[in-house]
């Protein structure tokens, strides 16, 4: 009745549990069938008392038999409507096969960062180093709120580096601006449902406020910053905004503006969540202090990340809470657990202590701003007066607005990919206001210099009708 | 008018800045006010040229000045009202600062793992050789849904080990059970509002869902599992199981009540959510294989974790989505980032491909083996008859069911708590159900043995008024 094949290499158990499995299911062996003792059947099968024992116990185990004592094994009653269909054909591994990675030429999305600056070196040291140290601290879940060091490191950059005033307490590390965003929506839901976001803004905070069923006002960005009066005039009890860097137009708001914001946020109550995202990269002048030290007393949710500076796959970055919320945060994440690791939180945070992140900073500020100015001399050259440049001193893209007469962003971007040209379109950004004209939104971050070069020059054939300058020699 | 000190740390720049950026908030300094030239401010300081630019140019960025073309830098009309408080004296380190971590000699606690199990040396290795061969995947973003290697080597071990039919593009990598519960909510809300839970039951999936605002029904749990006929009864289209070892009380649900749970899903597009968090850990006979297996092709989500065998704090977890998902995931999440760092993601792959993880498991299960053994003789020994140990064979922790005539769980605690025994509140798992009789939750996996039988012995003094052996030798 059974066979069981030795040179098989499913264990000999095993192939006896799943043969009386199939008949069980199949009602071959109707329930209350008494099966042979283990003995009998190990004689029969000429097999050890152990495999058939294996597999009874399993077959008992998970309920297929049950047992009575003294009398052996039976098969148990199964729904035979309920019995489990054979599992359709498992559908081929390529279906969901993502393609091949994007085999761009020039790659002007604005998330990319420096293809060799990755400090891998460093890394590895702080790694096996916090590795080392803290092997016994992985056993066990850690702090929610973030590792205690982490957090008392970030503090401490924040305050000398952007002003920010706060506490190790008020620090939450999270696993990107989208963890950030669903804490502060979440704490935020009791008392408050409408939010307003910058337009052209990032589409994230949208998102996410949508799910947690927000209503979402777009309201326009002017060269300082959100439009306060449209703000004022919405009944939004929210903001979220990019002051030190507008994205995506690369605006920041003045000072005044900057007051009158924290003004409105605190008359009644309501919040602001500063996005502060990539403020350490500004090629004049220091980086612009935060909102939060304008008032660190106040109702603002400030918001950073190590993705701009040192991997967005890394997966790190945190929130400043104000004290206004430390209670019902505290109250709702209780229970929760952290969402980054220990090991990389310890390793962040050695990388720290030891200056390497200042450092990098310092480092990768002069990189950018080398691309940087050669993207703005490149589109001088290229576009002359036909574009004009907006947003830039600062992150890893800069806009330019084309003359109306230009082409689509659709065509551009059409036109651009079958050049081997990666644009991300602008038009992501806008909720309701819709450009004057095209505008394209130029990442610099992840193009070596020679490639910003002939990559503009390129651009420029494929944007204006008579572009100024010709093609340079192609550097590959 | 201004002092510069060049022993400061200070830049001179910042010093300037500084100062006139106090006049102007203080109304010393009126709007409209032109600033000295850049020169004259030079000579009347003795100071260079680039030190007055530097703190003019920070000053206009900021908004604090604005220029005429040909006449200078004037002061911004601020308004008044809305100039930065000084901000509150900071609050003492301390207010937040988390007291010491828990000392307690006996931590029975079931989240605990084996504190020397880590393996250090292995981790270590895997990770070196993914930073060495991915630094340049590190400066961009990578699969919001996870790595793809990881979720080839996932899909094979859980098709291999439990069963689960799967393709890796079912696959998302969490960074814990919360997230995968978060991403589930999210998508089921389009069609669904109420989930039923096991009652006594977990408590994270009931707060998730509850942010999301679903409508939450604790169904009892039997020794077959949740009761199926409260289930049907009631008007939920979503149940959160746990059929390989339920969480708290260790049933194994047979396989007729999975194969009955199966059919309530199937009809009429319910959907199960299964938590097969432990499952790894069965000390008799193979792991139980999962429902997903009985019905790759029905409505359930499969969730796993590599928190039990390997580390809770490395936030590594993933979940396996039915087909009838996929849409809605890959429309609601594609503009999302991944939430584990990709170099850990890597890390992973390397252990799996390696045959490190399935050594780990066998390792792991041995130790836990022993430690779960030694914990139950230590149970017959002190508390014998009087107290009935259920849901054992599995897992991290087993459930001990005392006399009515003990004291309360509080007491027990408490008690506990001055003998150096940490105890998780068995409560804490209830919504509606309260058990007839004090119950223990005894998690084994963060002691070692000497600490298992002494902390026993103490327990059942704690307990018990009538003890059934005396406390053995203090191993310490």
């Amino acid at each position: 009745m059974f066979i069981l094949n030795n040179s098989d290499p499913v264990p000999l158990y095993k192939q006896l549990y799943n043969q009386i499995r199939e008949l069980i299911l199949s009602g071959k062996l109707p329930a209350d069938t008494r099966l042979p003792s283990i003995r009998d059947m190990a004689i029969e099968l000429s097999a050890s008392r152990n495999t058939v024992d294996g597999a009874y116990q399993e077959l008992y185990a998970e309920g297929y038999l049950y047992s009575k004592p003294r009398s052996g094994y039976f098969v148990s009653a199964l729904n035979q409507d309920t019995a489990p269909q054979t599992p359709a054909a498992k559908p081929g591994r390529n279906d969901y096969l993502q393609g091949p990675p994007s085999n761009f030429t020039y790659d002007f999305h604005p998330a990319r960062l420096d293809p060799e600056s990755f400090p891998t070196e460093l890394w590895r040291k702080c790694f096996v180093d916090s590795l080392r140290r803290n092997s016994e601290q992985l056993v066990q879940y850690g702090d929610p709120q973030g590792d205690w060091g982490l957090r008392c490191s970030i503090q401490s950059y924040l305050e000398r580096s952007r002003g920010v005033l706060c506490d190790p307490g008020q620090i939450v590390i999270c696993s990107g601006l989208q963890q950030s965003l669903d804490i502060a929506a979440h704490i935020l839901k009791e008392n408050h449902s409408v939010i307003a976001v910058e337009d052209p803004g990032y589409h994230l905070p949208r998102s996410v406020f949508q799910n947690h069923s927000y209503t979402i006002v777009p309201v326009p960005v002017q060269p300082g910053g959100i439009d306060q009066n449209r703000l004022k005039a919405s009944n939004s009890t929210i903001v979220y905004v990019t002051p030190s860097h507008q994205l995506p137009l690369g605006y920041v708001m003045p000072v005044a503006n900057r007051l009158a914001l924290i003004e409105w946020a605190d008359s009644g109550g309501k919040y602001i969540i500063e996005d502060d995202y990539d403020s350490e990269l500004r090629y004049h002048g220091k980086p612009i202090p935060s909102l939060q030290g304008l008032r660190p007393t106040g109702n603002i949710i400030y918001s950073g990340t190590f993705s701009k500076i040192l991997s967005p796959a890394l997966r790190l970055s945190y929130m400043v809470l104000p004290y206004s919320l430390l209670a019902s945060y505290r109250k709702l994440y209780r229970a929760y657990f952290p969402s980054v690791s220990l090991l990389e939180q310890r390793t962040m945070a050695n990388f720290m202590e030891q200056g390497h992140w200042e450092r990098h900073i310092r480092r990768m500020r002069m990189i950018y701003k080398k691309k940087h100015d050669l993207l703005l001399r490149s589109v001088e050259t290229h576009f002359g007066k036909q574009a004009v440049v907006i947003g830039y001193g600062a992150g890893l893209h800069v806009v330019l607005r084309l003359p109306e007469s230009s082409h689509t962003e659709v065509e551009i971007i059409d036109r651009a990919r079958q050049k081997g040209i990666r644009l991300f379109p602008f038009s992501e950004f806008h909720v309701n206001c819709q450009p004057e004209a095209t505008t394209l939104l130029l990442g610099f971050g992840g193009l070596k210099d020679c490639e910003i070069e002939y990559g503009v020059a390129i651009l420029s054939r494929i944007c204006l009708s008579d572009p100024v300058a010709g093609i340079p020699v192609d550097p590959k």
